[in-house]
């Protein structure tokens, strides 16, 4: 197996993207192949202690970077040489099995639609990252796209259900579809259009479809696999880290206020490290981009090394899934027919 | 001051409404109206030790009660004499200042707006609850509407901005529009145009607005008034709560571990009740209801004494601040001209 690694995206690159691939290819014994500008990538090894490249590790050069505000819809045309749009079309000509990269999200979505191709039938690709709460909650969209037609949300249950499955190991995932009330009826007509299709493809057992839930039970693990229009997915996600972030940060106040509340931390250490072990979005991986037809996986723009590891444990764990082929495998059963279809 | 209470809302109506009013009603001395089932509420008063009516509190006698599954559409038509609508009834002939009700949100919020009314201009009343987060933030709205056009969430953020003045004493509160990513031009056709109009309404002085927010920002207070269409501010707030939930519960588990940790637990007792005081929605209050024109808050569906207790205050707050005279004095520089507004 190879994973293909841009080196060059996120606030941290190029020296934690390099310091997390050299170390994952060691542990999980993958090849690599590091992409972006060759000399930078070279010293920044060498100033690491690799003095030459490791086995299993290559590097292959991209001079241009796709920053984090470029147009996504120039990036193509804009970015041809960049390590982003290399490695993609690496990807997709079979020079590896796995794209990862910190960079810019949304030229990310582009360029792997553009290139790497949506899965024939699949209206949309859709960013479905395994949530910091709940126990492997998966939600599926989480930004990719804000505007959705009930057509796509079906997919994105069907598909989320297949990743949940083969890559996570839930043999009948529990799909539920965000709402802003748990009863049949609720929501905008998107969603109630959206329940509908999703209730169906439970009655015919594509999915296990549980209906809808309120995002005040998706912490505590309501479902296995929460379908979302990208808009409020990305709400949902987003207010979840940050309401974990502040929490964290009235934790540590609680242990650092007095002498006798700081020896109370002493005796909760290792609860609380359970707790921060659980709540590190760096365990978890990246955003897998599902219905494209090979894994790329977005990790957090912020990625240090340790998420670049997480993010390359997930990539091996869709590889080894190969859930792409199951979703291409089953497109018929998740879509409408043509002549209903909310697409031209 | 009189504030008229549905005593039979919510899921631990009457008992818990009618002590929380009780309660209210002698620490801040405001006149009370109880507005339910007379016997029930006069026994249930027995039962707590009244054995007459304290000073400033009524009983008002209403036989029928909207439960949590009566349509909101027919809820005039059906429930006519419900406490509910006697209430708001009583409200709008002045027979008080405010009305309180933990009872069907759906239900409250047509009923508010057929009988209360909404201000001359104002094209959706929407819910606005102080968020258990971040210090005092208003999120506007919170779930009244699922579907907005860029004027109700212009309209939105002005009422948000005057009630956080007047009512929460926020000398210049920060507006910020809740989106998918903190740069202008974020988001879907809704939320750009939004962004433009609340970008207008602060170059002219209106508000002081101060752009896009990130979901992932609002809990840690960067915004005081975070504007929200009612599907992702429902979504914002459920999660919200449901983070902080579940997290609690892994504190919980955090402290009840060992014998040790039980220890730690003692040590940091007063850091807990601390954190526990910050998260409590009982302490903020319910969610007030902008764009009417009385104050009417919906409490809580669960709420205790406390938290009647909280709504109360908060109503107190918002008849004194006479927020609503602020909002009808202001409409014309928070609407946009006859012509190019999207209601017919």
């Amino acid at each position: 197996m190879k994973i293909i690694i841009d080196a060059m995206g996120g606030d941290r690159a190029p020296e934690q993207i390099v310091l997390g691939a050299l170390q994952a290819a060691k542990e999980f014994g993958v090849k690599i192949v590091l992409i972006g500008r060759g000399e930078e990538l070279l010293a920044c090894m060498k100033s690491q202690g690799w003095d030459t490249l490791p086995a299993g590790v290559e590097v292959a050069n991209a001079e241009d970077v796709v920053d984090m505000h470029a147009d996504p819809v120039e990036v193509l045309r804009q970015h041809r040489g960049s390590s982003m749009v290399l490695g993609l079309k690496m990807l997709a000509d079979g020079g590896g099995d796995a794209f990862i990269s910190a960079g810019n999200s949304g030229a990310l979505l582009t360029a792997a639609t553009l290139v790497v191709k949506r899965i024939r039938g699949i209206r949309r690709a859709a960013f479905a990252p395994l949530l910091p709460v709940g126990g492997g909650t998966i939600l599926i969209d989480a930004g990719a796209n804000n505007e959705c037609t009930p057509e796509y949300l079906l997919q994105f249950g069907c598909m989320g259900s297949l990743y949940a499955k083969k890559a996570h190991h839930k043999p009948e995932p529990r799909v539920a579809l965000l709402n802003n009330g748990a009863e049949e009826g609720k929501g905008d007509e998107l969603h109630r259009a959206a329940y509908e299709l999703l209730k169906q493809a439970g009655e015919n057992g594509t999915i296990n479809f549980i209906g809808n839930i309120e995002a005040r039970d998706v912490p505590d693990g309501g479902a296995d696999v929460v379908v979302a229009d990208g808009f409020s997915g990305n709400v949902l996600l987003k207010s979840i880290e940050g309401t974990a972030i502040y929490m964290s940060k009235l934790m540590k106040e609680m242990f650092t206020r007095s002498a006798v509340s700081k020896l109370g931390y002493l005796c909760c250490k290792k609860g609380v490290n359970h707790i921060k072990q659980q709540m590190d979005y760096r365990e978890v991986g990246g955003s897998i981009l599902v219905g494209i037809t090979k894994p790329v996986i977005k990790a957090h723009g912020s990625s240090d090394a340790r998420a670049i590891r997480g993010a390359i444990k997930q990539a091996i764990a869709a590889v080894e899934s190969d859930f792409c082929e199951d979703i291409r495998a089953n497109v018929a059963a998740m879509s409408l027919p043509r002549e209903v279809s909310h697409e031209a």
